[in-house]
């Protein structure tokens, strides 16, 4: 069994499970840190494993590109040149080929497009997209897709959508043609897109649940649309997607979109935030974000956060990163870092134990009260 | 007793010692990290730690100008502000001064001059460059000296060699008046100028000896002279210091000159080569240098070294290094530099082991063969 649903809260519908893949269990909720082209930016595989993550997400758009699928094959695959051991998510490189890449033209066979490192010439098909994902060694595969923005235009939403759908079925059916041969247990999403269109979105995500995917993801979200349009086509997909499925909230999110979506059902999540967020001095506490490069840390002798446990809180100061960052020492970078992706694992893992005692809606309410300074009610 | 001289090798003047201070014992021969800003480049002072690494240089100009040694002080000294609770040597500022700092005039009493941050004005005297060090909280503090470059003609030598004994003096007569007040025991090294002149050289290790320093180092070299001028130089050097001082050849330097002042009676060395280099993709193996974003490492799944044991070496191969550098990721940085910072590390170690067994010269045949690609005679 791919994946065991262990609990769901009372009163919402958040829930605690399990992922299980040929290397090794993952808890949900879980959120995945981004390792772009292959590495999460500045981090090393052990840290990340000290940080508890067991499960990363490496974009196959950037890893086709450089150093390509094959080289990567070649070297035993994604898990062993990246020296990461546990789960690997890869996308299907169809958001990048729509936010990245140049001159693209797309049709209903497949995606045309330029690199954006050197100019050249490259296709994605559906098919393409499972075989580098394949190539890569993938434990899940994301299906290709077509991605549009916000605001979009109805007849725009459809006609993605439905290619969307199309490309679904022919990435399952090259998908179940090489799954016996590849030799590990891998697995593959559907993904529902349908912009912020109730009605597209229903039929998205029930047709692909009709296709029978290891695993569902809400696409097309958190592009721009308002927060609660953001919840509320969650909450329609959730609503379709079998209870014995994992679900994924693509490229979400903030603390509070994160909170959000776990108690409408959602047990999977990325996001750049923590990290990219961590690079430029961003950094965030029980009791909301700082800037750490400002001018009221310089003398501030505390940790970041002082409830944190993190390796950057326990040994370092606000005013020592303060100073790192200022003076453009990447240290900085990576303890911050370090510390934004402890915040996040710690913010899921203790979603996970507030959905096993049935108190999730309380535990929200009481993370909130804090993180945004409210008196508790 | 700060520094116990343990045993000398027969044959050579090479020497394995042990440097006590308030921070903990550090044997020689000893490697010392740069840690320009406070920190190592992209390494935290875990893994400066786990490297074996037990003495840390830091630059006096660059902590002086940001974040200031009075915040430092503030902040509990150095070692707590950058969380390395291990020895800190620290220079004078005097070689960034004369380096990297812009428009500068020097007369008798001290050196103005202007940041290359932001172009403020500033003024170190040999007392202030005390002040400043002791602020920082300092195991080993440097004097203020003039260096000059190479070549430079006898009349500035003598000039700049007469100004460094002068201010030698005159910083000795400082620590010992703060040395009492200071709460740590601290020691203070003299620096011996005098160009590639060996009369001058000679004089200004012997009247440094006579000031009766806690250490001795011979400054001015690794400047662009010849190999054979330094080498002359510092047994020169080495052979008027005091057996039972420790004697440290500032800014050396490559494997070989490293290996070969050791030979010449060194006991420390600091170098940015293998922090430098690493960030520059070039490591260091047994076999010689490598430069590791060559094609020819694209598909070598081997590890760096093959003979090695660190982190970088049990976990990564040559082609995700090459892939890491080449996608500008600066975990691919921080591993090269992990990688060169232990090579160095295992090298000096190598050597005390050597002097302990008496065989300093066969070892360093014996290494010289393989790292030069010689057949063994």
């Amino acid at each position: 069994m791919f994946f065991q649903l262990i609990r769901t809260d009372s009163g919402t519908r958040a829930r605690a499970g399990l992922i299980r893949t040929g290397h090794g269990d993952v808890e949900t909720p879980v959120f995945m840190p981004v390792g772009t082209q292959g590495t999460v930016k500045s981090v090393s595989p052990q840290e990340i494993e000290t940080l508890g993550s067991r499960l990363l997400l490496a974009n196959t758009y950037h890893l086709y590109l450089r150093p390509g699928e094959a080289l990567v094959a070649e070297a035993g695959g994604l898990h062993r040149f990246i020296g990461w051991p546990y789960p690997i998510l890869t996308d299907s490189g169809g958001f990048q080929v729509f936010s990245l890449a140049e001159l693209r033209t797309v049709n209903d066979d497949g995606v045309t497009f330029r690199s954006h490192l050197d100019g050249s010439r490259h296709r994605f098909t559906p098919e393409k997209a499972v075989d580098i994902q394949t190539a890569l060694g993938s434990d899940i595969q994301m299906v290709l897709d077509e991605c549009v923005g916000f605001p979009a235009d109805e007849k725009t939403v459809i006609k993605a959508h439905e290619r969307t759908l199309r490309w679904a079925q022919r990435c399952r059916s090259r998908f179940l043609d090489v799954r016996e041969t590849m030799g590990w247990p891998g697995t593959q999403f559907g993904i529902a897109q349908g912009g912020v269109i109730p009605a597209i979105r229903k039929e998205s995500a029930s047709r692909l649940v009709d296709m029978d995917f290891d695993g569902y993801a809400v696409g097309g979200l958190a592009v721009g649309e308002p927060g609660a349009m953001r919840a509320e086509m969650t909450e329609l997909c959730t609503g379709i997607f079998p209870q014995n499925k994992p679900r994924y909230l693509m490229g979400v999110g903030k603390p509070e979109d994160i909170i959000e979506a776990i108690g409408l059902g959602i047990d999977m999540f990325d996001c750049v935030i923590p990290t990219r967020n961590g690079r430029n001095g961003t950094v965030y506490t029980a009791t909301g974000k700082l800037i750490i490069k400002n001018k009221t840390f310089e003398r501030d002798f505390g940790p970041i956060d002082p409830g944190c446990g993190c390796y950057t809180c326990l040994h370092f100061t606000r005013a020592y990163m303060r100073h790192l960052l200022h003076s453009g020492e990447m240290l900085g970078q990576r303890l911050a870092t370090i510390h934004n992706l402890y915040f996040f694992m710690r913010l899921v893992r203790e979603a996970r134990e507030a959905v096993l005692q049935s108190r999730f809606s309380a535990w929200k309410n009481a993370f909130f009260d804090v993180y945004y300074g409210r008196d508790p009610q």
